[in-house]
């Protein structure tokens, strides 16, 4: 009886499909035999993952880089020693001076959540103002800075890839307060020569839940001083990075998916 | 004082920058003359935006499309009529029989946040069991279905483009809980012949939180019965659409933003 | 002297450019520093290539898959015997039955010409008539057809990715002419799952010098019956192809570049 | 009889398709009720375009825009008077000095044929050797140069998208001879800020029938001095120009299509 009235639904939205804007345009010669069941495909059947309770809690196919306690397990300084970073009420802070930290694993494409918080106290200005970047298979930034009430050049405010794409919008929340990125990263694949992209790095991100970045292509590395596609080196799966640009950005609730 | 401590720091990571994986593999003749100001651009400034309280609240530029109290300002029926979709408790639920609403405001390129929840009581199974759908543009559909414990055909479950893209991962909570999808996506632009794509549509979707589609092309309109292909007609700036597809789904905090 | 006249010159076209429509739209900070040689790379010298004698001739880096005399040397059947395709008058003809060929060496991303030539006297209609087939990697096909005041379907056509794409014109030359491809083939790669592209095949097909396909994407491998995107299996290289369906279509003056 | 014959013909090649390579991975529901015809479309019939005589000839399909003997009805100065350019053995020689040529149509997707010969007595060297430019919707640049044993910058050389894209291969030809350039161009689209691209320009380039750029992006204007992302400014369909740059270049049979 119940499947009769799900038939009766199916055949019901079928005919409100054709009814609708669903108009074909380039007639097949048997169209008429076309049936539902042949764009139907059970198997394999996609993979279950438990969502986390809020959408910034890890699901349960993330691997957490950090949870409030504990740093040395997932990473390291870039001499693969323990980081001088500390762990203070929850969070992980630079400390300046003792260089950035990466993770003892290697990733290609993710989905990435981090949160960020710039010192309440402001000191300095433009990059000078709680300054430090997520470092995307290490040589790919996504700029952390204070960016409220702070004027820095369009490609180098918080949520640019740096001094390549400016942010579509500038989302910062006050200096203290936590902010967050939700990143999908896709790596770069190289043609023989190794100097060329066959597809460039991809980068999207959300920030404070705000789409500023959209699949964007990097041309190269992040570079300070030059022209990023000249600075183009294969490689392959690398660590994630945050840097010490001597201001005491502090992190928590890092967790990354391998896409 | 604090300018030269910050023009150090600037020159420390500088020096880092080229210490590290920036290596030069094509270099220019007068790469040593190139200075950072030369890739620095102030104007114009990037807009701001103020964000929501949380990640799933709506920020400043966005349209609020349901705020848990009105329903007739934003959308009608199919006809451009009130609907009979009802508001309760905060949250807009799908009256069977009713017909699908559709914004009355169009849209292109947009970021969009949604909540949706299926029937807690469970009746029916696969494609009969908390079926609704979130269309884009009324043409391009991702699925809104009770996929928790309801095995249906792969392209076809909660989270899925409609017969095209089944989702990477299933995040399906429990019926009766609150789910949210935020979605990227990026209107088709059309070849003179009008039957052919320039560039597809794109959509990105985060379902609780987890990525399940990442920026994918769609080969053509959401059909039930067919071949996407054949149904691709050039069109423009179209509404939001939610579907009665005869079970009481409900929606609630429904925002977005044009990109 | 000569340098010095360069030199003015270079000034010139340097003011000409200025003036014309290059205009900064973002405008760096020390953008008046930048100087022409900051992106001017010698290194690594560009390989040079001789071209053929007319652009239908192979250049020096070619492989001749076939120069009019031998077909042993490059090609073997399906089950990698000898063919008994024949070579006749400079052209190598497919002998009904005799079934496939394919090379003996595997590509990946190629430049390909190859000429063709559909029996002047003509036999049958529609599908049956001069038809054969260009494969690349095995299994996406260029169909060959003796398109000359022959309709049949339009992804069916000499010039379609058969059954995927038509060609945006039909430039056939009567049955009995010699007719040349000139395509750029560049191979899939995959995702993680093996059946899903993570970059499409794409193909750009000239057809007697006139653009018919242009980088295009291939949904899935070439099939007569069914629905491509479900045939997709991760493949490596692999070899050209060419089809036998029951005509004596001929071929000559075959090269491949690899990209 | 023949129609059974064909019908024969067309099994085989269906069944012989299922034995190869044509496996499916993913398996509808009901994929055994998939018939060929579902995959096949007739209309609209793919217009019909004359072949030239051979592949570097005007198809019916092209516009002429230098048949050997008329410079004036297509092109202009940049001051929209007839040019200073002249017409000699039907060839188009560039006067020093005289400027640029335009052509009065504007165009955005195109094929285009162009030949052009650098004098075939050398004097000067790099830059100052033979040099011309043809620029796509007037900003974007696929050089001309004598790059036949005549080293300059990578990214500036014959065939170079000058300064963004080195050519594959380096195919001159000896300084003296003629050399064709067939080029595929994809004209960009804006986002709504004016100064970023949606899609980028496209370009694919043939020298001497040899791939030597395959639908590589463009990353802004061509520019002498600067770095191009700051000089992308929304525009719409332009001239094709034709670059004096002090040298006597030579061109003749230019041909366009608008794809």
């Amino acid at each position: 009886m119940k499947k009769k009235l799900l038939y009766i639904f199916l055949l019901l939205i079928f005919l409100l499909n054709l009814a609708h804007a669903q108009q074909l345009t380039l007639k097949p010669l048997e169209s008429d035999k076309i049936t539902p069941g042949m764009t139907e495909v059970m198997d394999p059947e996609v993979k279950i993952v438990q969502p986390g309770i809020t959408d910034s809690d890890a699901p349960s196919d993330a691997i957490i880089l950090f949870d409030g306690l504990d740093v040395n397990s997932e990473w390291e300084d870039s001499q693969g020693a323990p980081t001088k970073w500390i762990v203070e009420d929850g969070a992980l802070v630079c400390v300046k001076g003792s260089g950035i930290i990466k993770t003892k694993r290697k990733f290609s494409d993710v989905q990435l959540h981090i949160e960020w918080r710039t010192p309440a106290e402001v000191s300095g200005g433009g990059q000078g103002r709680g300054n430090s970047g997520v470092f995307l298979q290490e040589i790919y930034e996504v700029q952390v800075l204070d960016s409220y009430n702070n004027r820095t050049y369009r490609h180098g405010q918080a949520g640019s890839l740096y001094k390549q794409h400016a942010p579509l919008v500038n989302v910062s929340r006050k200096p203290g307060e936590w902010q967050t990125y939700d990143i999908i990263y896709t790596a770069p694949t190289f043609k023989s020569d190794s100097t060329t992209y066959s597809t460039p790095p991809k980068v999207t991100v959300f920030h404070n839940g705000v789409l500023i970045q959209n699949n964007v292509s990097l041309r190269g590395p992040t570079v300070y001083v030059g022209i990023p596609e000249y600075f183009v080196m294969k490689h392959g799966a690398a660590s994630l990075m945050l840097q010490d640009h001597g201001n005491p950005v502090a992190y928590r609730n890092i967790w990354i998916r391998e896409l």
